[in-house]
């Protein structure tokens, strides 16, 4: 059995939560697989770059050079202080992009059509995910191994060009594909019952439970598309999915999806 | 047998050298390694971000903020584009730190003692190779796989450090250590007799060749740490160590090292 960890860049950005997070992930149990972002800081590198990150929708529009800043971000500096932190905690890691032993193939995003039905929006070098694109053979080779694949959302279409996709969306699609058990883990404990409570975890969340949550507007904006990728996740083969805090990977609190 | 490859970064800022050097290295027969190096591009990246490279005896002072940013270039950008580039001509490579998998690891350099015999330069997150720090064992299981992993100059000490590594150092060292053919690539079709005659190349130069063109003059500057760098790895274990051009890794021509 499997586990497969997505984690934000807010958890990488701070020396002690990373420190915190990977002393816990070393010693949680059996195979497993880190998937990180490191958005915020690629952000922050365009902008000492003096590039502008532009974003439609949550998802950014990843010109050449924008392609190269969050390239350097996720496969370089995220990737690398994570593994040196794990390996100083005894767990393999090996830092991967998707092109990296052809571990995920996507497609380039097509143009988004806008509301007036006419103009359209390129997001560039974004990719998506490609049915069959995950190569759970070589995973599973990695994993018998005892390595701990450390992946990031950058990959290929193997025709020589990168992509920048989604991390949360990666995560989910190896989850599915590995029929592994997914845990998006965040900043609080699971999803809150009432965001001003934090004892109020929804231990086991169902769909319709989330449907009437949304329209009551007790799920905020950025809980609603990991809550929507967990159900993905589960809907394409994953064997579980929980939403837990970053930091007590390990505990038994956090949101399981119930469909 | 294996072949390391030892490439500077001035073949993957070209992206035409790039995919030309990557097609060759794609057909070279048999188990292959891939080093990179990438300090021209390092050194645009720090002055894009208002940084002054600082280099001592050819070495880069490396503090925190250049660490980043030699880790970002190397083990993101140029590794990631130099896989993607080898994957479209169906080379199966994985691109690797010493961190990932635990492949390389480094002390950090201590403090060079300057002529005055008092003050001392500290290099930073300076790196080299310890002794036995190649895991053979490791990258001869990705070679049995069938995998080629490029590698690039950011190592690790176990302990969560980061280290900047100097590429022709772990080219030799990976070529000692997995007792190996090295072929560091360069500009040149070889060491030439006469630099202003490109066809004077020298097919075996021994260390008494070496040592007088050094003393007439006839080797540059920068290729005599080369031609060290190559005894060294003759010395330490490895079955050859050529000098050849990087657009021509598949042809006859090159410098031998013959001790």
């Amino acid at each position: 059995m499997t586990t497969v960890f997505k984690i934000g860049g807010s958890v990488i950005e701070d020396s002690a939560m990373m420190e915190s997070f990977c002393r816990e992930f070393s010693s949680f149990p059996g195979r497993k697989i880190l998937v990180h972002g490191g958005g915020v800081m690629a952000s922050e590198l365009q902008e000492s770059l003096g590039q502008r990150p532009v974003k439609i929708n949550g998802r950014r529009v990843t010109d050449a050079q924008t392609l190269k800043a969050v390239t350097m971000t996720y496969a370089g500096w995220c990737s690398k202080i994570l593994v040196a932190c794990l390996q100083k905690y005894s767990c393999n890691a090996i830092g991967l992009s998707g092109c990296d032993a052809d571990i995920i193939r996507s497609n380039r995003r097509p143009p988004l059509l806008m509301d007036d039905g006419v103009s359209e929006i390129d997001f560039g070098f974004v990719g998506d995910v490609r049915k069959e694109g995950i190569n759970t053979v070589r995973l599973a080779a990695f994993l018998d191994m005892g390595l701990v694949p450390v992946i990031n959302a950058i990959n290929h279409d193997g025709r020589g060009q990168l992509f920048n996709t989604n991390a949360d969306t990666v995560a989910s699609s190896i989850a599915s594909a590995m029929k592994a058990d997914l845990v998006c883990c965040f900043e609080l404990d699971g999803v809150l019952r009432d965001i001003k409570d934090p004892t109020s975890i929804i231990p086991c969340l169902s769909e319709s439970d989330f449907e009437s949550m949304k329209s009551d507007g007790s799920v905020a904006d950025g809980m609603i598309p990991k809550i929507e990728n967990c159900i993905k996740a589960m809907r394409q083969g994953a064997l579980s999915a929980t939403i837990r805090n970053a930091m007590s990977i390990n505990g038994r609190t956090g949101t399981t999806i119930c469909l």
